[in-house]
């Protein structure tokens, strides 16, 4: 049984706190939150204790600390939590700094730390299945991947602020996803956006919408669409196109009621968001890290897997900038 | 080159003087129809003549006589061109009185004349494809059928007044389809229905909404589900269930344009009546009938399964009149 | 916060103790089985007690008692729980035999006790929905009802022995559907069927492929078809038919991936079985008995929504055995 | 009625000979063709006479000239045409060469000249129905569109060895529809391509998969996605994503038969190639040329559309050469 200290109670922190209360190998231990309330009513729903960062990490008792807090903390937290010992799962981003995340990551190497990041989408059921089939063949060699994200509406501007802009912020988990589905890292990335959906983004110096292209070694390609807003709700699909067919996963809808009627036949939509979309990933995200933790399989999304994606963002704001693809040379 | 003369130049003649005219093999000769201008019309359309009857049945040049008069002229003007030694091409429903319908079947019989009746669903592509993979054994033995029929809405009272009543008139159809997929004569059938679509279709004590239930002797068995009206256009679906799975054919739509707005995914309705959903099936079910002229496969639909499925349609009135199930002998 | 005591640690009990465990307002206290390593299992991974049925009726501290055991037990089991003063939540069927589930109906009037019957597939989040819709009208007034139940394969020859027939055993979920969504009693029953995928189901004088019409005063109808074997999965779907349109449910698919290969497009299969496509709506089932406790809503389904549905099951075996629809008189 | 010649008697030419002689407006006079034998052929199928393309272009009685020769004809018979004052459909390319291209366009500019290009994918029903919806402003404001096109296999590498290139010879399709969506032209192409299905294609130094990224002053952008092989069959989708939500066209498959087994649930493959896929496109194309001709409605799409959607050819071949993205300045 794994005794979990959990920073930050929040909406993702209590879903994580959920996973962790109902997995029969995990129990949650404390809660910790700069909102004392927050952490008050998270802990006693789960029947766990509050508690401060400095007595959560002191106490041996403690195998893990998840970390969902603000993201300029992430970093930090992790490597306390890292020098204490602990096993660490971190919200994604680890830092919207690039050298501020190879120095988290640094810190892993160093210490042979546990630490896994929370790329959720890996284990949407559906993109999972997706991903096996490609790797067992079934639409041969895998030569164009593609990637539609869109939030159903932009989140407020106050954190759109500080998000360290569309890419780093919400392309990360396609960057991920990408690199994932092509199993290779891509070395050329270009970026076409705009800002279209709200001239409050455009006044900030972010965009809302864009077309990401990025190509691998080999030639394979993948291209991410997003936007910071869907009016039909959360669009959340991949398609990989291989020497032998194509794969693709459709978004998960409300209910499968379909009505039929002299103004049409109406489907239901896309679930709303992400809490909705991807309620299951948390929870077999959550196994997987305490599978990987028994030594079942290996930790990953890891934080090289987190710093790798920001540097696609990285170079998509880059292309962005100047016009001009980006060449990326990986060590 | 089979030269055709056409008696009934309505909404169906039109279309099959089109489908005489393009083929590569039959030419549009006459056209007949008791109201002079549309006999006219039509014949100036495709460069064919207007003729009365007798003339046209008269001229040793005509192959073939195709009848798309009233229902009530069917099986005379069949007969005369049978005598006349053409080969008939028949619209549903030889008549609506099976004695009428079995003289004619006799005097085929007789005359080893050659007589279709346009059964033209069985052409439909879709259909078409479900029995050839159900005949290739892809789902195994047939267990169960359905075949869903639905206008999009009632015909004018005054033709429904002289149609013989929804089973004789529409369900027919369906009475075919299911002889033609079952292989297998039904020996019972059974009919729940009622009037809910329009007061004034009990008030001439038709039905409007219906469940017919057939069985064959095997055990195998079929329903079909019938309604003068549904709101969202023609309904034309079947379903097969067999011991290695299920075949099924959705309805053909207007285009396959999808709209996802706040109001939910919208996909296209069905075409919206026989002359759009079918227009393939007159098509291939004229090129059917002049390859069997010639000799390349059987002449089907025949006269003979004009008068089962109408012995179909009798068995459904009879089980809605007395509350039983009719149970038949096939010779 | 709902003290439980659970009889019955099979398939079906698990699930219960599961939700039971999980609810926020409700806590497994007791589990009960014949076999007492069942019953320890159970209890231990829920931190419950393993307790024989008179001790557990005997407990004050007890307020439900949940029925999953055997059905031949059901119906006394209930009656010794109401009669302890418990609120009964019991899998259905009450009992095979209609009068002994009168019996119990009746205990439950003069008791004014609270007894809930396991009707699980109302609470499906999507049949949920298509009653929701209907209700409100979107479709007009309903015309024709069909449900569509088909089990991926016979459950053992042992079971189907004891099972008291398909209609009884399998069927009763649809009869039960068919009431809930027609919102008006059937007064008219015709069941057609044969034994079809085994010839072991038709040598126990069972049935294994069915198509049961039902019509009501008002002259709606509804049909059912089921199978004991779809080589596909579980097939599970509804199709509402009224003045203003269609309303349906498809299946609920084990993924969203698609592969497109030259073989084809490929969907994904029904989830599994019951245990799989229900899943969630045992879980809310659950939650709608608890509110239904703390008087947010009314409890339903009831001991005579089992008694009334059984009583459908019936007239379907009779119209089996005699070849005519049988007339009901509900009072 | 308008009188036709037509040159060129290849599989192009063979659609429109059909569609000219089903028109209820045009007549097939003349067959041109560089092999007799091809011209007589088809020329006998619909009753017209082979001619000279000299001869052809001297007869006064023919209204219409309908190019469908070999590419590096296109220009010159097109001049011809106009300057004897004929009305010319010519399929695309105009020519692989721009400068060609704009000698064209100057020509019928001078002439004051009727000359449609033959984008015959702009009258497919469900594309015309997608633009058709956006114009309505059925999503708002567009904000991104994709093309996805994709060829059933690649052609002979002779072919390919004239053809100019993927994008001058196959994605030029893309590029107009591109243009005929956005409504408005692109100022900034990117492409990211490579040679991955055939080694023999890179050989040649073309490609055969790409992304191509477009973007307009308004920030409105578009991506095309292309390869000269799926597996699966011709690819040929549409999607558009405006303010109001997102329109999307699937594609048009073989049949609408589902087969539900053991091993998934299979639909049919898309239609096989462009005859049969856009069989409609080109009977739409050439009424709506006969009643542009007429005065009906203006005469698109022009040859200027040709040059455009040639100049944004141009523009990929570059950027892929130059690893940037290219700028454009129309005038």
């Amino acid at each position: 049984m794994f005794s979990v200290a959990l920073i930050g109670a929040g909406r993702i922190g209590q879903i994580h706190a959920a996973n962790i209360a109902n997995h029969l190998q995990s129990s949650l231990r404390y809660v910790a939150d700069i909102h004392p309330d927050s952490a008050k009513t998270l802990a006693k729903r789960h029947g766990a204790e509050v508690a401060g960062v400095e007595a959560a990490l002191a106490d041996p008792a403690v195998d893990i600390v998840v970390i969902s807090s603000a993201t300029d903390t992430h970093a930090e937290l992790s490597e306390r939590a890292l020098l204490a010992g602990k096993a660490v799962f971190c919200e994604k981003p680890i830092d919207l700094d690039i050298e501020r995340v190879r120095q988290c990551v640094e810190l892993v190497r160093q210490k042979e730390g546990k630490m896994m990041v929370g790329f959720n989408r890996r284990f949407d059921p559906n993109f999972a299945h997706l991903r096996q089939s490609l790797v067992a063949g079934d639409v041969g060699e895998l030569e164009l991947l593609m990637i539609h994200s869109r939030d159903p509406g932009a989140l407020p501007i106050e954190y759109l602020k500080v998000s360290g802009g569309m890419f780093r912020d919400m392309s990360i988990h396609d960057f991920d996803m990408a690199r994932w589905i092509l199993g290779e890292e891509p070395v050329r990335v270009h970026a076409t956006a705009a800002s279209l959906t709200d001239p409050t983004i455009a006044e900030i110096g972010d965009i809302d919408t864009a077309i990401v292209s990025l190509q691998c070694a080999s030639g394979r390609m993948a291209v991410i669409t997003n936007s910071r807003r869907a009016a039909y709700g959360y669009d959340q699909r991949i398609e990989v196109h291989g020497s032998k067919g194509m794969l693709n996963v459709a978004n998960v809808v409300e209910s499968t009621l379909v009505k039929s009627t002299v103004d049409g036949v109406v489907s239901q939509k896309p679930k709303h968001f992400f809490l909705e979309r991807y309620s299951d990933s948390y929870r077999i995200e959550w196994d997987h890290f305490i599978g990987a933790l028994k030594g079942e399989h290996a930790l990953w999304p890891s934080a090289e897997d987190g710093e790798r994606a920001l540097v696609l963002a990285e170079a998509a704001v880059t292309s962005l900038r100047t016009g001009r693809a980006v060449e990326l040379n990986w060590v």
